[in-house]
């Protein structure tokens, strides 16, 4: 039964370099929610966001490091769910362990302690549905954005980075709007923290919904950064580094520019092409 | 009452550069928990390592994206904490959040989707303290390694990282001997989940303590890298990034060799710079 899902993804980008446009197959990490229940009887004790591979190893390590488990033979059995009322994909997205007998954890001090991440179901598709449910509307805005705007926000972000500054160590969420003018910037050790300071400063303003501006994060989009992002309503978000599988999917359906590998003169799009403006030099050579 | 905690903190730190060492000031990002409650009447809705400043921010963010709050109005009061009980500098670690009178925002789906880290307490003190109580031993391995083992670690991780080479999105921890040689690689989206892998996988397979190990993660290193490394007893930690001031704090306290910015033939020594020899190439000269 230890068969996980893939932990890439393959898809199709648009490349663009410059003033030159391609598209072309690409892989994502795969982000999918790991549900891990202890059976003592049943009980969730955490929901994290990961990329399948190893999801025993991740189950055993998550409880030793909050203390559930000390030895080896804590541990009894590992292993997906068995439950046939679950369909047959979503359960390699749940880990049962089965402690010792006798064992009787504190899971109090866990359900304090310890960590889930924003995830509302065992599946991705799950996590989609519930953005649905709970009325965020797709994204509809008809505006266009130079490529050079987006090319110039990096360094934008960086140089008004104070505290990143002095510790080269700070994740940073900035607003810009559709003319690549920064118009707020929050740093924190956390990128999710970062973004909720950012949108959450636009909601004490009564800013929101921000649907005319560009949202850029330092490191990678994940589920949560898009999540929070289609809450604000935010046509278009920049990322330094790669989306997962979920953040992509979670764009493309609700209709947000996603923007990634955005360095120098080069940056893929993910979902959203329409709203990109790309200067076609070329063209004016001949 | 809105003064924030410093979002930066002075230490002294070595820097270790091919063969030459020295000592000298640095800047650490922040690193603190914040526990927000909702007065409803009181209740701690999430309890998240940030660092401080623009706090109410982050707060209204947090409430925002998990679907709690919708309008400005929404919010009658933030402040940080009143409670004369709890001391002063914790105080700025607790934000209260007071909602409109009549507002009963459904906090199941609060508890069961969003959640905190593993956070013990409201100021850093006290989360290093709780792992003390838990009983994880001071590290007191008196082996010595090589900065070219360390150097040589970043290309050994990426090289190894297959679904990093496919996505350029993945996090990975490392587990290498003292000769430098990688024993086991775990990847995932998130950095925590990676570490968690690793030494779930040390675990299962009976091995741990891995008090011969360095452990080596792309990306920062928190409060919780270094949790999870202390519970499981190893005594190098290396990371490309920065560590946060609450990560330097616990690898001081227990004896941990704690290594940033590692990169090329480069890093820096936060704490337990005597497990480290650095070939002193200047001396064979004269």
């Amino acid at each position: 039964m230890d068969k996980p899902l893939t932990s890439k993804i393959k898809t199709k980008i648009w490349i663009v370099k410059g003033d030159r446009c391609h598209f072309r197959s690409d892989y994502l990490a795969t982000e999918e929610p790991l549900e891990l229940r202890l059976m003592l009887p049943e009980q969730t004790v955490a929901v994290t966001m990961r990329t399948p591979g190893a999801d025993f190893d991740l189950a055993a390590g998550f409880l030793y490091a909050e203390g559930i488990i000390h030895h080896r033979e804590d541990i009894q059995t590992i292993s997906y769910c068995l439950d046939t009322n679950i369909e047959q994909e979503q359960r390699y997205n749940i880990v049962n362990v089965k402690l010792k007998k006798g064992l009787s954890p504190n899971l109090k001090s866990l359900e304090r302690h310890f960590l889930t991440t924003s995830a509302c179901g065992v599946c991705g598709k799950a996590n989609i549905e519930a953005l649905k449910v709970r009325g965020c509307p797709p994204i509809t805005t008809e505006a266009k954005i130079s490529a050079e705007v987006i090319y110039s926000s990096p360094n934008k972000l960086r140089n008004a980075q104070g505290i990143f500054t002095a510790t080269g160590g700070l994740h940073a969420a900035g607003l810009f709007n559709f003319q690549g003018e920064l118009i707020k910037l929050r740093e924190d050790v956390g990128r999710h923290n970062a973004l909720d300071k950012l949108i959450g400063s636009a909601f004490l303003a009564r800013e929101l919904p921000i649907s005319e501006r560009i949202v850029m994060v330092s490191g990678r989009s994940s589920f949560e950064i898009l999540q929070k992002c289609i809450a604000a309503e935010v046509p278009i978000v920049c990322a330094v580094s790669a989306p997962s599988s979920l953040a992509v999917s979670l764009a493309r359906e609700f209709g947000v520019t996603l923007i990634g590998f955005l360095r120098g003169e080069k940056f893929n799009i993910y979902s959203g092409k329409q709203r990109i403006e790309i200067a076609d030099k070329m063209q004016n050579k001949f």
